[in-house]
């Protein structure tokens, strides 16, 4: 167990620390002219519990902790004074953690620092006792969230709703606090008008805004938004896409040669005139309101504390106007569109029909976006329009080219665990429109007929970069992004690939913006939950400034980079940069099943074939996790169909950064092939389990009786022998580019420079750093068990990385 | 998908379902006076949208249906009549299942059968539109809970919060309605006196009490509770419950041969009278509140329906006085004195300290009681003490007698999954007063002392039945029960396994209380989330009736045993009786690996070796899962530590009821030996998944923006050759009783009676009824791989079930 906090200020000064407890109504002006350090320390303590209603409580409470190991601290207040060792003796009980099992009321700050939790050394003084119980209070507990948050969930906050809406919002150490009442809170729906036609029906699309605000906004307070552009929130067609999506078991085709260049296929984007809507009138009261939203918990944590959170699900989603087009430029305009009117630059309806405008009159103008893959991407999308008022987005496991989503290197190449999904399928899925019959039965032959366009134009013949691609690649507009970006994104994600993160983030680094980025340990998770990270904390700090305009060093505070330890448990580590450009590049030359620093002198032949018996085949195509298991194996069933090249021990460990390279001299028997390459940790570890762990259910409440979310944290998993660092696929035919269809002649060899999936890897010393070389993924690309060779001259191939030596 | 609705009445008399319409504001007492059925039908479904607000968004959610296949009801309103097919081609919709996918709209009347739900032939007239209607209201949504509750969650209910207390509660179909405000709920402790001093303190242990009641009770009304005794609810210490778990890697040993009798061990018992508090006073206003309880969703949708929810955890546990002792009759004492104060015959107090007393004056002196396992253990405890005002319990995965939780047959056998616990790991798991370290420090020695008695007095050198297992036999005082009994257990539970609720089935037969039973397809889960049996409905049904007296006929309604099919998902059957007594009795011979219903006319003798090879020991203590899939196998490291007989392939289904008995003729090489039998299906097929699979997160609403669950179901998983029925253990000394030692001398034949455990199984035809016969079971059993051979005269053995044969 250990924290890590990166949105604690600890540099607050001490006449703020003072008007902040008072505000937090932990100190009136008064407490402080005539006290000592002991009755302040009491004073406090006595306020920890408000869940108690009279004295006698608050006096059985306080009475629960000790000062040390035979006291309690009200004995102890009795006869000594307050030190540092009685005031963390008793902080550590207050921050939830036991006597004996996780602290020695000994050694309290021991146990603090082992904790990695900030304390102070000396605390015997009002003076002193102010400092370490204001920092006491932005501390973790073992519950996951800040000893302020846990006495929020126990009602510290409610006498604070009722404040006037000119004293909202609060803030405490640079974070929003949640004053907020989460019970009164207004759900309301407005329909905004986009300059869209998505479904052809010469009408501007209207497109569904699901918002929550504080009842606050009502007495005239102006907050900012946080906006989910999420196209599954109106449900999903999951039978449609099961049904669409495609057969992956198919050879790979060979494709006709030509010399097509980037202009043949670039898009140049069209805009077409729509009919707008003519005002009857203007409200300011919503017409529709709604249940339950498909919720981020992250925005349910900024609710209560003075975040109104904006949810849409944008064109051809239910109740809205359009077409799913799946990353296309019309697709990033609606979700802009949102932004537009919550800014107030554009007309939002009560209904769909009447054309009586409703303002955003609530909102402060400052917007930011949130939310995962999808939700995450459209944030991504949006903030490369360069709108206005949208200050920063929070993209976390985002598509930066969806190119880079369902093709690699002219392959078609799925998410992984989605073999045989599309744009096509991913349009279906969000369609859902098609959940309200009558509505769907009037747009079904337009769907239909738009979704065969969508169909034919991803091109899952070739594979390759084309004008379907270019028109959803956000990086060819990163230029005009004007937010900040805090990305998030997991070191094991193989459903958005990291690439998505890393090209992004490398192309931010030219922009006068500021940039941060968390890597860690998961696959396609969100981590707001996490016990070993302030996440959400961060997060306030971060919107506070940026939404609020607090001014509380948000931008230098934050680390640039922090990743996540894969060697150990709840442990996080700040970088300066992910791109690896001031590191040591490694090289290593192809021999005998090795990986060496020494080249190879002479022309040396290595070789495997594709096909695999039909049974294996067979198995390993219904078994994908056995298959990934096998593939890193010495002897399996794989071991004829694959390459693998290893390094002797590692003598120092490496910190793997940015992207490998691999040049290869290969050649096959065919006019057709594919490589996929594997970078790999060999050496018998306890290493992180896949999923997150549930330390407890429903145990994180995001303000005061109100949503909840599991505690959650990635424990070591039982021992294996290896672990997939990265990998990268290529069409043989596609070595000069991702449009152009090369030559490729059996029994020829040919170079080729192959660029995996970045990473960020602690790889440790007597392990060895592997390379595997196989052509069928069976999780991703498609898979015939078909009968090619691939030969490759060892003394023309490289692997090279950057990576730190420790 | 289908569902099975057992807690809607569908006999209600037109003249009371149009009361209701009227108490539910869907017919005011004109509406019916001069209307047509198409208006009256337009009517009810303009009530079915409460997010509009206003008519504009009223007609657009109109025209989001369909009628028929062409035309929106709106149109179809315009230019037809109601009949059937348009009424239920609309109704599906509102129930959530999807044109295409779920339902064809020109067969609605199909769809509906198919999926099980209640509906009607006819709706042309305004009767008949109300008819329907109003049973439409009562019918699960695709979303798992039924139309009105979908209505709640959109907020059709919030302005009934402000009904006068006096025309609360509100009942439709015999339940009780949301119409209660969560968002204003009080949330109270208070300290409930009893007559025990279980921590030897010379003073009576104060019990905390957490209750939560609508704020309506304030006002005057007075309601029903739900109590819920969870040892759990102030925390547990897992690092404490794994140090003291027990090594089970140890031999049998020999236990000397004795005359013990039932009277020698008989528990007898003993009060000690406790000095209570004297008043100082009295109130009404409780001191003390809490943030958030660890509730059960069941309970959290009974808050919405005008029942107060009462936690209570127990002596021993944090906040509350005395010690845990797993089981014994104080803690039963300790869960029945929460009643009594519920019910005005026992003292609480404010607090710890000043004596002042405050009622329940806000209950109607109803209880009911929930919760699983340890929690529904309380319940059926609570229940034998025949306290008055406990009305019913709903006792769910419950122990009747613990022994038949950590013993079996003369053997320490482990609750499935936990190897090495025992009554003390729980006993010191749920010692909740050692998370505050001050109150700890005080009762540690006394704590360590009465834990230590225990670990001696449960007795894990012989197993036997002794007096600690008496004193814990619940059975025993069965004639006490006077509340109504609904008994919910997993048919795969071997956690709490199955003798435990078979055993409290068959004692209350003679009792003349109403009892039900549901056994589902789980293991140790709860069912109040799953898609396809409306639980909570039924469980609103059955305490409307026990604890509101509202005359809804629930014991006629609800069928006495429900029984999930386990060869289907989604099936539910209803029977008279679990306990076989009118059923076909099957009695199978012992041939070598066969069981055949001719009698095998020699002595045959067949026989297996305990020991395994030391490697795949090892292994198997480790890989339990691996070691049960490997036990069922013909080949497979256990072959010849186990005997396996089949039957022919079935030529009928069997329903295999009640407790399977095998008489057994053996001998072994040693003086000590202990027998598992295992009953098991072979065959290839589909069965349901260990585990139910969520379907939607967070998608049950409890009641309106209030707590929320996962909606699960059972899902097929892919197809096994086997699975296990039942299982039982015995040691050889124990073949008369399980309190006696018997002689066993090495080479001599002992006949033995075994009971298994009960079953109610669907084993299918040409499957294979399989009866495994080893010794050492990885999972439950001690494991010292212990050189012990036994050998069976085949021909005085004999397996004989209960079953139906279809």
């Amino acid at each position: 167990m250990k924290f890590n906090q990166f949105g604690q200020i600890n540099n607050i000064p001490y006449n703020q620390k003072v008007t902040e407890l008072i505000n937090l109504h932990f100190l009136d002006s008064n407490t402080l002219a005539d006290t000592t350090a002991n009755t302040l320390w009491l004073h406090f303590l006595s306020k920890s519990f408000p869940e108690a209603k009279s004295d006698s409580i608050k006096k059985s409470k306080l009475n629960t902790l000790l000062a040390n190991s035979t006291q309690t601290v009200t004995d102890y207040i009795a006869t000594k004074k307050v030190d540092a060792t009685s005031f963390y003796c008793v902080a550590l009980q207050l921050l939830d953690f036991e006597f004996e099992n996780d602290f020695n009321p000994k050694t309290p700050l021991e146990s603090l620092t082992t904790l990695n939790l900030y304390h102070h050394q000396q605390v015997n003084t009002v003076e002193q006792v102010v400092i370490a119980w204001y920092d006491l209070l932005c501390t973790y507990t073992k519950s996951g969230h800040t000893f302020l948050d846990k006495l929020t969930t126990k009602g510290y906050f409610t006498s604070f709703y009722q404040l006037p809406a000119s004293s909202k919002p609060l803030f405490f150490n640079g974070k929003s606090l949640p004053i907020f009442d989460t019970s009164s809170l207004i759900f309301e729906v407005v329909y905004v008008e986009s300059d869209l036609d998505t479904d052809d029906d010469g009408k501007a699309d209207l497109l569904k805004v699901e918002v929550i605000r504080p009842k606050d906004t009502n007495d005239g307070l102006k907050v900012p938004v946080v906006y989910t552009a999420s196209p599954y929130n109106q449900g999903v067609n999951d039978e449609l896409g099961k049904k669409l999506t495609h057969n992956v078991d198919i050879p790979l085709k060979r494709k006709a040669p030509n010399q097509t260049s980037y202009a043949d296929i670039e898009y140049h984007s069209h805009t077409k005139s729509v009919e707008k809507r003519i005002s009857t009138g203007k409200t300011t009261v919503a017409e529709e309101s709604f249940g339950r939203e498909l919720s981020y918990t992250l925005n349910d944590y900024l609710l209560a504390r003075g975040f109104a959170a904006v949810y849409a699900a944008g064109i051809g989603t239910k109740d809205s106007d359009g077409m799913r087009t799946c990353g296309s430029p019309a697709e990033t305009a609606s979700t802009v569109a949102v932004i537009e009117w919550l800014t107030g630059k554009r007309r939002a309806f009560t209904n769909k029909d009447d054309n009586v405008e409703i303002e955003a009159w609530w909102c402060n103008q400052n917007v930011a976006m949130t939310g995962k893959s999808y939700l995450g991407t459209l944030a991504t999308a949006a903030a490369t329009s360069g709108v206005s008022g949208l200050k920063t987005i929070i993209s976390e496991a985002a598509i930066s080219n969806w190119y880079d989503y369902y093709r690699d290197g002219g392959l078609v190449v799925a998410p992984g665990g989605f073999p045989g999904e599309d744009a096509d399928v991913l349009t279906a899925e969000c369609f859902s429109r098609k959940k309200q019959a009558a509505d769907y039965l009037q747009i079904k032959s337009v769907f239909q007929q738009k979704l065969a366009t969508i169909t034919q134009n991803q091109d899952r013949e070739t594979g390759n970069y084309n004008t379907f691609w270019d028109a959803r690649n956000y990086l060819k507009n990163i230029q005009n992004i004007k937010c900040d970006v805090l990305m998030v994104h997991g070191l094991n994600d193989w459903n958005v690939k990291l690439r998505n993160v890393f090209n992004l983030y490398q192309a931010l680094d030219k922009l006068p913006i500021t940039k941060k980025i968390i890597l860690h340990q998961g696959q396609h998770i969100y981590i707001n939950n996490f016990q070993s990270l302030d996440f959400s904390d961060m997060i306030n700090l971060w919107l506070s400034n940026k939404l609020y305009a607090v001014n509380n060093n948000a931008d230098s505070i934050l680390p640039n980079v922090l990743v996540q330890e894969n060697t150990a448990e709840s442990t996080w580590h700040t970088y300066p940069t992910w791109d690896a450009k001031n590191i040591k590049v490694h090289t290593f030359s192809f021999a005998n099943k090795q990986l060496t620093t020494t080249p190879t002198p002479n022309s040396h032949l290595a070789n495997f074939n594709n096909h695999l018996d039909e049974k294996d085949f067979l198995y390993y195509q219904k078994n994908i996790t056995r298959w990934q298991q096998d593939l890193l194996k010495e002897n399996s069933a794989l071991a004829s169909s694959r390459l693998i090249f290893k390094t002797e021990p590692l003598k120092n460990d490496l910190y793997l950064q940015g992207t490998p390279q691999v040049k290869l001299r290969v050649a096959t028997n065919q006019d057709h092939g594919m490589l996929s390459l594997m970078l790999v940790d060999f050496g018998n570890a306890k290493r992180l389990g896949t999923s997150p762990t549930i330390l407890a259910t429903k145990a994180l409440d995001e303000g005061f009786h109100w949503r909840e979310d599991n505690l959650v944290e990635f424990k070591f998993a039982n021992p294996t022998d290896a672990k997939m660092i990265t990998k990268g696929h290529r069409n043989l035919q596609n070595r000069t580019n991702l449009w152009r269809n090369d030559e490729l002649l059996a029994g020829t060899f040919y170079d080729l420079d192959f660029v995996l999936q970045p990473m960020f890897y602690h790889l440790t010393a007597t392990h060895q750093l592997g390379l595997i070389i196989y052509s069928t993924d069976m999780e991703m690309t498609v898979r015939s068990n078909e009968n090619i060779s691939y030969s490759f001259d060892l003394a023309a191939c490289q692997l090279s990385f950057d990576a730190d030596v420790l």
